[in-house]
Formats: structure tokens, C-alpha cells, sequence
């Protein structure tokens, strides 16, 4: 947040962009009996943009979405999201049961089933319970608030430790534009086009061609530039609602940084509730030949398990730093490398310096003792050279305790 | 090895084949005072294949390898390898050291310093002890011996805990021809063209360019199809000796069934070594459009840590297996997925079938239960199509222990 003067945070996630509204309650889909059925609504007027999993085995909600947004340019006002189940490898019936709940949803709203999005997460290969799903579709319909922003980010939750949510704001000419966010997932993250499922509220609108296309900008440099476990998901899904008074061109570069910032601060949320993980890696690299090359070479440090194991051991490990950099796929000299473990400069030149172990371990550990939200990043700096791409990326480290929730309990 | 009928295995390991000597000693390298120096001399008229690390950042040695081999068009007769410190990292001494210890075996052995290649592997950034290593060149020749191979298999390690050699001989045509190898790595371990320190000898001769190819397919289908975690080292190094009276050309293709079968055992035997591992996974995939296809989705699904754990829990868990597939970047339909778990079918046509899930954990259990080199391999076998392309990878399950060993301690 410290990047911009003009964005503030602000309180109501979602619905905190005016004319959004949001629910969430316990539909009975989840064994834990806790909330799992959402619902956001955008005024009329909204278009949407979407980013899909690329992965080719899809749930079939993620099909559905991809094509009524491409059916309808974008003109879509409603998602309804269930948690429990990720309705993947389901057959025949997959499709069936989201079909039937977005013609539900849309019938309750006096809406076209065309302008009604669906999202599923959970349990992969288990049907959605349609029998206690429908009858929630009503209760969940008059749940709906323009305050609602936090009932919907508890209930599209699955294995997350916290909900994640975001609202920024800034004055722009004459206006106040306001952005949400809300965004789950905490394992099976390495997304590629997307997250596991995140959302963006904005209460000014933008023509849909230049919104998806700055959407895909805000989303590389965010929900695509994490990782928690190097697994890209089913179901990953972000879908961006823009409505409201349009901006004129000249101010589309400010609001592009603010969806930015809503973007990154829903994906370094997710990276810091990566299951087992006691602290956020942040990984910038810079003098890169490119924006595309940096990310790679972050990317990849963040996701290296000798790197993850290193920082849950405090170990400030140069060696294993570079080694992940090195296999990137990305051409550098190694001459080149610098390299900085938050204010501990380790390496110049390609070769190590003599640095103060201790303290390079104590600055690891105070940040990766597992305290939540507070300031728990460890920031590893790479420089390999003199070009002006630079990049950054996110993870978290790996414990025992990734193991465990992994080995003990089927997902 | 049930492959073929015309290989069998036999002992003697790198050092099988007629005319090859080999020897390890202790050098004092290693804080552990274990052996740390090896020497392995292939007899006159050898040809000698690499294939190398792609990693950006590669040990010096490295460089030396490919250089002299490119050089001489494979006309090397010697590799010299340290364990303990792999000389990467260390700026322009770890030239200069690999330079000078090649001269040393090379006066000592009566060669020219163009026909001795190094290896080195252990630490990153902490030079060879020069000092040490220097005295122990003579001892190191002086031990040379034609059934050296153990001592020789033994020198290489770092963290492994078994030994890894194979010898195989066959009778082709008039002769007997036999091959052997010998391999290190545990951590680190996601080789791309070559793995940790692999070497292979062979007592038939084979003209430079087709040899090379020869091992270059081998290697594709065992070093590249194994995966620890991910992480590709700074030192990957095969190096394949051919040295004998020539095959003729209509027996070339028993050779590399043979040469293969070497490099596969060694691979797997890497990846069963795996840190933290209990078992070894093999993944076999068919039915897609190319081997190439085949090898990529297998090393994926070898390659998820939502999988290692998984089987690491003896959890059946097939929705991680196809989440793993369908994000190999390769396209198939998932409506033709097939998967089998060793001899318990849990999908059909895209679907879950019903299945014993308490006999499938039975399955991984007992072979994920820690036992060494016996009947350990998790067995998972998914079907994607109707394509001839098959391709079969390696890997190990993710363990608590990999993590406390990589937590606790700096490689």
C-alpha cells in the first residue's frame, strides 16, 4: 500500500463500491455446518471480467462462466458461489446442478439465467447437494445488503484460516472511486490465469474490452505471481464487476493501480494463509530484460521447497536462493547476482559475501514465527543485472504442518 | 528389469565392464570424515557423452565437463569427483581449482589435463579444500583397481543413505557385453538433462555421435523423468563411457535397451533415496499423442506436493492425481481419464468409479512403510486417451522429515 498517495483502505470488502450488495449463510453444505453459500449482486449497468483456471481437467462451473461471459460481452450481474464442494470430475451431472442452481438464483432475482455466474469450491468428485441447496437459494436472495461484504468472504471459505477481503478508495477529478475485493484459498494454489476463486467489486465503469484487459494486468502481477504448493486447482476462477459512472480515459491509469493493489493485496493474503505456513515470502526481483522474465525468476524462487524449508528453518540459505533462481528458464549472468535477505546484503557479483549469519537468521525468525497479518514478511531481493524489468512474487514457507494437514486428511 | 530377457544384472558397478578401473578414498573433505574423493579410468580409446545441468547458475566444473568433451569430441578417459563441496558460487577460484586438481590426476595418471574431467558435489559457495585434495591425488591413483566400483560409488555421496550401482551384462551376437553405473542425490533432485552425479560405463564401443544420442534418450527417459523436489541443481552431471571392440550397427538397439535399463535404475534409485521419502512413485501415463506428453504429465503428477502428501497419508486421493494432470500444460480430455492406483481401478470415463478405499490405503501402506529397496514402489497408472504415447516418471511421497531436514540444517 506504501507504492501509492492516492489509495486508501477503507472497511466492507465487496460492498464497499457503491450499489454492490452481498450475503452469505449455512445452506447445509458443508459437514462443519459453517456458512457456505454467497451471493454478490452488481447494480444494473455492470459489466464483468473473468480469468479461468487453465488447467484441463475444469469443474464445469468454470466452463459455464468463461462462456456466458464471452455470450454476453460481460454483461453479467450476479455470482452465487457454494463451498464444500468443487463440483469437478462430477460427469454429466456437474453441469446439470449449476445449471439448475444459476436458473434458481435468477428466478428469485427477476434476473435472465444468461446474467447469473456460478463458483464452486471444495471436495473435488463429490455432487453439490442440490436438495439442500435450493431451498437456500430464497433465505439467501433476502439476505442480500449493501453491507454484506462480510457474510460473503466467511462463506466461500473452505480449509482458510481468515477471510480475505480488501476495499480501497481515492478521490479521482471530481469523484471518490471505491474497489473491493474478497478472495479464498489456502492450498492447492499455483495459479495460472487466476486464483482459487477471487472477486473485485469497482463502482466505476470501465468499457469491457479495457477492463478485462486491465484485469489480466492486475491478475499477472497478483493472483498468477503466488504460490503456496505449486498446485494449480480445478476450479480456479477471479471475476471483476465494474459499474457505475464512467471514468473518463485520462483517469484509467489511476484506477489501474488501485485494482492492482486490490489485486496483490487479496493474492499476498492467500500466499500468507498457505496451509501450515507461519510467514509470507515476498521475492522482488529486478534488472531483468523483462516485466515477463522477473516474475519467472520470483516465481520460481518463492516456490522451491529447499528455499520454503530454508525460511521455516531461518536459515538465511543464499545457495538454495540462486539455485532456484538458476533453473528458472530465464538467461542471465550468474556475474551478475546480487543478492539482499531483507536488510542483509548475502551476495554481490556472482559471489558470497561475508555476512553476519546471526542476525540474517534473526531477522528470518522474528518474521516467521507464525503471528497473523502483522509483519511477517520475509523479503528476499535479487538483482541479476542491469535491464528494467523487475517483479515480485509471493509464498510462504513449508512446515511440518503442511505435511501433516495434507497426509491426514483428504481434500 | 523384467523388461527385457536378454539383460541381466550382475555386481561389480561402474567397474563391471572389461578395462575400467575406479577407486575412492578419504581425502578429508567432508566434516564427517567419510570417503570424499573418487577416480574413475576408462581404458584406452574410450568415447565419453554428458549431459549437463540447464541451471544458469552452474559450478565451474560444470563448464569444464562440457567444454573438454565438446573439445576432444568425447576423447576422455578420466572423471575425478569430490563430494562435499560442490564448487558453485565461489567467483573465479572455482575455475582455477578445477583446472588444478585435473592437472594433478592428469600428471599422475601420464595423461593430458584435456582428457580428465571433474565433478564435484556438496555444499554451494564454500571452495574445495585445495590443500587437502592436492596430497590425495596420488593415493587416489594408487587405489586404482579393475573391481573398484564400490569403493568408487561410495566416494560420491553427500546425504544419500544407500549406495547406488547397477551392472547388467548380455550376450549379443558373439559376445558378452556388459554395462554398468553408478549415481548420488537425495535432495535437490529435479534434473533437467542430466542428474545430480550419474556415471555409466561400457565395455562395447559405440562411434561418439551415435553413443551420445543413444545416452541423451536414455537419459530423457530415466535422470529427466525423476523428481525429489523440484529443485534442479547447480551440478547435474551424467557422463556415459563407451570403450571396446565395436558393436555393429544392427546391434545398437539391444545396447540402448541396455544402457536404459542402467540409467532407469539408477534414476529411480535416486528418487526412492529421496530426503524424508518411505517409498518410491512411479507414475505411468498412456494413451497420449506423444512420449514427450506422456513424460510430462507423469512428471507433474510425480512432481505435486498435494500427491506426495497424499500418498505419504496412504490416501487414495485421485482428484489430486487428475488436478496434477490436467496442469501439465498438456491437452487431453478429461472425459477419457482412466486411473489406477496399483490394481484398484478409481476412474473410468472421466468419473470416479465406486472403489475399496480402505484396500487402495492398504496398497500404499504397505509399501509406503519406510522399507528399503524391497517392494516399495506406489504404483499409479492414468490413462488419457487413445494415443501410442507412453512415458513412465519417478518420484517419492513428502514426509515430515524432508522438512525437518531441510528446516534444520544448511546444504
Amino acid at each position: 500500500m506504501t507504492q501509492s498517495s492516492i489509495w486508501s483502505p477503507i472497511s466492507g470488502g465487496i460492498t464497499a463500491p457503491t450499489g454492490f450488495q452481498a450475503s452469505g449463510i449455512i445452506a447445509g453444505l458443508k459437514p462443519s455446518g459453517k456458512p457456505d453459500l454467497s451471493l454478490l449482486v452488481a447494480p444494473e449497468g455492470a459489466v464483468c471480467a473473468g480469468t479461468f483456471t487453465t488447467s484441463m481437467v475444469r469443474a464445469a462451473c468454470v466452463d459455464l462462466c468463461a462462456d456466458r461471459l464471452i455470450d454476453s460481452d460481460g454483461r453479467v450481474r450476479v455470482v452465487v458461489t457454494n463451498s464444500g464442494q468443487a463440483n469437478a470430475c462430477t460427469g454429466d451431472r456437474g453441469l446439470v446442478d449449476s445449471l439448475g442452481i444459476t436458473q434458481a438464483v435468477a428466478d428469485c432475482l427477476g434476473l435472465s439465467q444468461e446474467q447469473v455466474l456460478i463458483c464452486s469450491t471444495g471436495v473435488i468428485g463429490v455432487p453439490i447437494s442440490i436438495k439442500n441447496l435450493l431451498p437456500a437459494v430464497a433465505p439467501l436472495v433476502a439476505a442480500l445488503k449493501a453491507n454484506g461484504g462480510d457474510e460473503a468472504a466467511n462463506a466461500i471459505l473452505t480449509t482458510d484460516l481468515v477471510t480475505k477481503q480488501i476495499a480501497l478508495e481515492a478521490q479521482i477529478g471530481e469523484r471518490c472511486v471505491r474497489i473491493g475485493g474478497m478472495a479464498k484459498g489456502s492450498g492447492m494454489i499455483h495459479p495460472d490465469m487466476a486464483t482459487m476463486l477471487g472477486y473485485m467489486t469497482c463502482d466505476a465503469s470501465v468499457p469491457f474490452d479495457l477492463w478485462q484487459a486491465m484485469v489480466r494486468r492486475a491478475v499477472d502481477r497478483s493472483f498468477n505471481a503466488i504460490t503456496v504448493d505449486g498446485d494449480t486447482s480445478t476450479n480456479d476462477t477471479f471475476l471483476a464487476f465494474a459499474a457505475g459512472d464512467p471514468l473518463p480515459p485520462d483517469q484509467l491509469e489511476v484506477l489501474e493501480e488501485g485494482v492492482t493493489l486490490v489485486a496483490q493485496a487479496l493474492a499476498r493474503s492467500i500466499a500468507r494463509d498457505g496451509e501450515g505456513a507461519t510467514c509470507l515470502i515476498e521475492v522482488q526481483v529486478e534488472g531483468a530484460n523483462s516485466e515477463r522474465d522477473a516474475l519467472r525468476i520470483s516465481r520460481t524462487v518463492c516456490g522451491s521447497s529447499l528455499v520454503k524449508t530454508a525460511v521455516h528453518g531461518r536459515d538465511p540459505n543464499w545457495g538454495r536462493i540462486v539455485a532456484a533462481a538458476g533453473r528458472a528458464g530465464v538467461a542471465f549472468s550468474p556475474d551478475a547476482l546480487a543478492l539482499w535477505i531483507g536488510p542483509h546484503q548475502l551476495m554481490a557479483a556472482g559471489e558470497p559475501l561475508p555476512f553476519d549469519r546471526a542476525a540474517a537468521s534473526t531477522y528470518i525468525s522474528e518474521r516467521a514465527c507464525g503471528r497473523y497479518l502483522l509483519d511477517d514478511t520475509v523479503e528476499i531481493r535479487l538483482s541479476i543485472g542491469d535491464g528494467a524489468g523487475h517483479g515480485t512474487a509471493w509464498g510462504c514457507d513449508l512446515s511440518d504442518q503442511y505435511v501433516r494437514i495434507n497426509a491426514d486428511y483428504t481434500t
